[in-house]
């Protein structure tokens, strides 16, 4: 047998037991997301063994900081307690719960039952009462608060005079019960340990609208290529049309070695521009500019410009080296190798792609090739960019992208990063823990009734709520989707509401505004892709659906409902043709109602089936919803309405609740 | 602005991620439980960045162990990973997981996608699958493996001059793969941390039948006291009906002030015996014994005796003093005071216990407090006790059971604890996730079809089952529950049947064999309550269920599915008094259903619909069921067959399919 005598313990043990911790993200391993002013709601199973009453308090601290803030927990049901917070500044959080077993609220509560049980003789209970009461005074004596003091030696010695029933009326006023809390003895509490990690970012994280244009095209010009000068028309337009970030493809020399020409072609022609995601030539790489695109003052000038209206310059983070790039000759090591030594190019086998030298993350000078990323970055922060759309970010590894974010936010926490990852699911969910704000997402290719409820549920009403934020893209300069493709304006109006409606971020890549549809090859692909050469484009065609999008975003920003991320609810409507949800703002005041047709080209109608209650209507209540993108106002009444939509005209109502 | 050179890291980080392990107690904090043999499968989701081929093992090893114990794990579906192991000793386990990129696997891989995309030259990738084979014969042959590594190093040859088709065919070989897979580069593998920790008990701690019996009437005589002596015929009775643990409520001394009387009277009388958990009194505390049953000697040739018979006796552990017990004098400071200094009697207001001093567990000398009930367990331990019964644990700290338990089963690690905590839900779990073996249940009163349903659901289905072992009771010295009040033989044999077929472990407090049905007080308590006297009784009285309870048992035993605990099944009966499940065992070979009759009075009919499927029969195939309480076959066909049951006759079926 081995050693018979027990240990003794070193530290007292937990008195209260905390667990079921909510929201957690992975158990705790990755913070818990909110922005500045979201509120956040705590829950956690508390409680003690035996009958006495407990007490329990949220505890949230910036890391860092020396105070604890303080917001009491009330229980809900089987024993779940729960409080809600929110926080003033962007930082990283601890947020933790304390918990005791309340002298106070015990004594109380077993004095009121021997009261109603008859018991006759309280002496000894009463002196009790007032025993802790005094502690408390001598609590907030010692704590330089007098005041306090001086209001509970005063109670305890009501308490301690008063006949039974007489104690219970003074000792449960409303100021003594939160005085009594202010001073309770917490020399017993348990504190939940390890604290739940709470990441809080700026309101753009959760609430942005993305323009996407190629710098190079600014003009319009198939011929000739415009300069960062030719931009700020472009940003004027975005503002107009209501986006809040412009996000630049990469604006880095781009490499001539293997350089892909129109339309993908394996071989350029003289003149052609090639891609800017191949990255790195004579003139630099990843810290340098495309010479024909301006210099880095030329940029900052348009950084400051746009900021003057009210946009974000935000880049794209490619890692991504042409063989013309600075770091095939500084750092061949890296790189990967070819058994001859020769440096490998990037391969999917069977496909190739020789103008691109993947880096090896994992090679021998891991560490420098992983600073020089970061590098990379604050070098662009330094320059004023704070937002960042990472290209392709599952190539690399998950624990590097932990590790460039939180050297980047460590050094400027407003910085945003937008993942570009369409890839398998956890890997997607994965980024998005390990630091990327926001997020792509399938929406893309998302159309039918049962593709968009089962695909925002999962984003809106699981554990990836609380960390996984969606940024809704109709399209990208690799995705025409086959849906688009050919399809008429209604289409492209309706895909823009539903991804500006259903997410709080959302974003487009210019030309959707004119509804180009014209597909390369059988694939999801542009023609005449403005990836591999100069677009030409008139910023003013006619047909254009800018006013919608102008429209559309405007409502998004009237309306406090559709800046918050998980209020989605679906509703009942009778075609499967048709969609219909609402939002509602956490203050209950804003309602809105979208109904759309999803059918881009014929006339659909259904009922509209509406929880009544949750819209805090009554039973068989008249009321009027305002269609604020068409500018038109309905009587409905009762749960049941009737909605009819043709495409041609209105593809969907965007309606609000009037009070 | 802060530093803005970012840091290095120290470390590599991990390569593959690996996350959403299960089966998680607590996220990790407790341990996951089996038995000795019983499998575990082992979940993750496990991915990288890339294209790259990876292979995982799931590693155990016990607490101090050096080595490892690995099994392959293979992918499920949506980057899911899964392996079952088991485990051979009783112990605390670790379970981690270890995953890496497979160069070999990536190479096979990328091999042969260029063979289908017609490439021609594969000189270069041929040499680098000959040189990552060569340097799995190195590790081979640093690992003394000879034999390995010699047959490494011919692969290797084979491979470097084979033409590209042949390459595949040498190199896919179930003997190469295996041994590619046991010498795999795993320089840059993950493993998980922490790892997960299970805790292996042994088969009794899950498959179990108890019998409880007060020692002190063990002859049947209101008269006259029984002593151990008195017990061997109780434990052969208890053997013969099939149990295997005999427990005993407490047998100390027991206290003499405010002693209560008959039917829980306060006044006790002249000769009254008195409730055995108020411990404590002249003869000594919780090490001694009550001078009226016996001797400690007395007490060892029991146990040892029944061991003989198949039998383990268990024990009461009732934290309770009398007023008379030893640690009022030699202990004052671990009891409750009032403010005039005397010890607290127990309240629960306006209730009052007179007869019980509760332990104060908070008290300044909690250190020595909790030693003290470790040394009392470990007392009875040394005198051959492994199965302890805990009184009311609810009512002291979570925290002081773990450390009570493990202090104990570091010394005996097959002591079974069995928690008598009939208390609200979450604190039910705490107990059993802080280490208790087993724990009382709502079973008791859970009666209809809903409720019976809803509940064995929620004990197998969700995490629970991971931590919490169910023991069913249908009566207890303290429950004579209102459905078995008055109640026919009918209600007494359907209630075992249903304890010992929805649980693993199953117990009865004696008496109910001979379906004592009298209620006390409009209560759920016992007439004559055997808690406050000797009781009369005839062991053999007519009209007892003695045989039916042991030809329960013996299905128990000779039906493996009946072993395993979260194997139930409902099947629809389309009688509501009516319910029906299965149990199938994990080879597949055993599988018994079970049709009963809710209704102890009238009879009931219904169609039973089997999943022929799951029960690995042919559509509307016919087989045979046996009853193998009433030795009758049953010629069935097809998901549908009747089922008729009249309670006086036969409450209930249990089939077993036959082959």
């Amino acid at each position: 047998m081995p050693e018979k005598s027990p240990k003794l313990l070193s530290r007292r043990p937990d008195t209260v037991f905390i667990t079921g911790l909510s929201p957690l993200v992975d158990g705790g391993r990755y913070p818990t997301k909110r922005v500045v002013g979201e509120p956040l709601e705590v829950q956690a199973d508390i409680f003690k063994d035996g009958h006495d009453v407990l007490a329990a308090v949220l505890k949230r601290r910036k890391k860092g900081a020396r105070l604890w803030e303080e917001t009491r927990m009330f229980p809900t049901h089987n024993d779940r307690w729960a409080a809600t917070c929110a926080f003033p500044d962007i930082g990283h959080y601890n947020v933790t719960i304390e918990a005791w077993s309340d002298p106070y609220l015990s004594w109380l509560h077993d004095f009121s039952r021997r009261l109603e049980g008859g018991q006759e003789n309280l002496h000894t209970e009463t002196q009790e009462g007032a025993k802790i009461i005094q502690a408390a005074a001598e609590s907030a004596a010692e704590g330089r608060a007098e005041k306090d003091a001086e209001t509970l030696e005063q109670l305890a010695a009501a308490v301690e005079r008063a006949d039974p029933a007489e104690v219970m009326r003074q000792a449960e006023t409303p100021a003594a019960l939160e005085l009594m809390f202010q001073w309770a003895d917490r020399s017993k509490s348990t504190v939940m340990d390890p604290p739940l990690p709470v990441f809080i970012e700026r309101p753009k994280a959760q609430f942005s609208a993305w323009y996407e244009f190629f710098p190079r095209s600014a003009k319009g010009s198939g011929d000739s290529h415009s300069t960062f000068r030719d931009c700020l028309e472009r940003v004027k337009d975005a503002r107009d049309m209501g986006f809040d970030i412009v996000y630049l493809p990469p604006i880095h020399p781009i490499g001539i070695a293997h350089r892909k020409g129109k339309n993908n072609s394996l071989n350029a022609e003289p003149g052609d521009v090639g891609s800017p995601w191949a990255i790195g030539g004579p003139a630099g790489g990843h810290f340098a500019i495309e010479p024909q695109l301006g210099t880095v003052k030329d940029f900052e000038w348009l950084v400051q410009e746009s900021r003057k209206l009210g946009v974000e310059v935000g880049l794209d983070f490619a890692i991504n080296c042409s063989p013309d790039h600075p770091y095939v000759k500084e750092h061949p090591e890296w790189f990967f190798h070819r058994p001859d030594g020769t440096i490998k190019y990037a391969e999917n086998p069977p496909k190739k792609y020789q103008d691109i030298y993947p880096l090896n993350f994992y090679c021998d000078d891991w560490r420098n090739l992983w600073r020089e990323m970061v590098d990379i970055v604050l070098y662009w922060v330094e320059h004023g960019v704070r937002v960042f759309r990472v290209d392709n970010p599952h190539t690399k590894p998950v624990s590097f992208w932990e590790y460039l974010i939180a050297e980047v936010q460590r050094v400027a926490p407003e910085t945003i990063f937008l993942s570009e990852a369409f890839t398998r699911p956890k890997m997607m969910q994965a980024l998005a823990k390990s630091g990327f704000t926001q997020s792509y997402t399938y929406f893309t290719w998302r159309v039918s009734k049962q593709e968009l409820t089962d695909y925002v549920t999962e984003l809106t009403k699981g554990e990836m709520r609380e960390y996984f934020r969606p940024n809704f893209w109709p399209n990208t300069p690799d995705i025409l989707p086959y849906h688009l493709q050919h399809a008429p304006p209604a289409a492209f109006k309706l895909r823009a509401a539903l991804a500006a409606t259903l997410s709080t971020s959302w974003g487009i890549y210019s030309g959707y505004e004119f509804c180009e549809n014209d597909p390369f090859g059988g694939k999801e692909e542009y023609n005449h892709s403005e990836k591999y050469q100069l677009t030409e484009r008139d910023w003013d065609a006619p047909g254009n659906i800018k006013r919608f999008i102008a429209r559309l975003n405007q409502i998004r920003v009237e309306n406090p409902a559709l800046q918050e991320f998980a209020n989605v609810e679906f509703l009942p409507v009778d075609n499967d043709r048709m969609l219909g949800f609402y939002k509602r703002s956490g203050d209950g005041k804003n309602i809105i109602l979208v109904v759309a047709n999803l059918d881009f080209h014929q006339e659909q109608h259904t009922n509209l089936h509406l929880p009544l209650e949750k819209l805090g209507l009554e039973r068989d209540a008249a009321f009027r919803v305002e269609d604020l993108m068409f500018d038109e106002i309905y009587d409905w009444q009762g749960s049941t309405n009737y909605v009819h939509l043709d495409p041609r005209s209105k593809p969907l109502h965007i309606l609000k609740l009037l009070p």
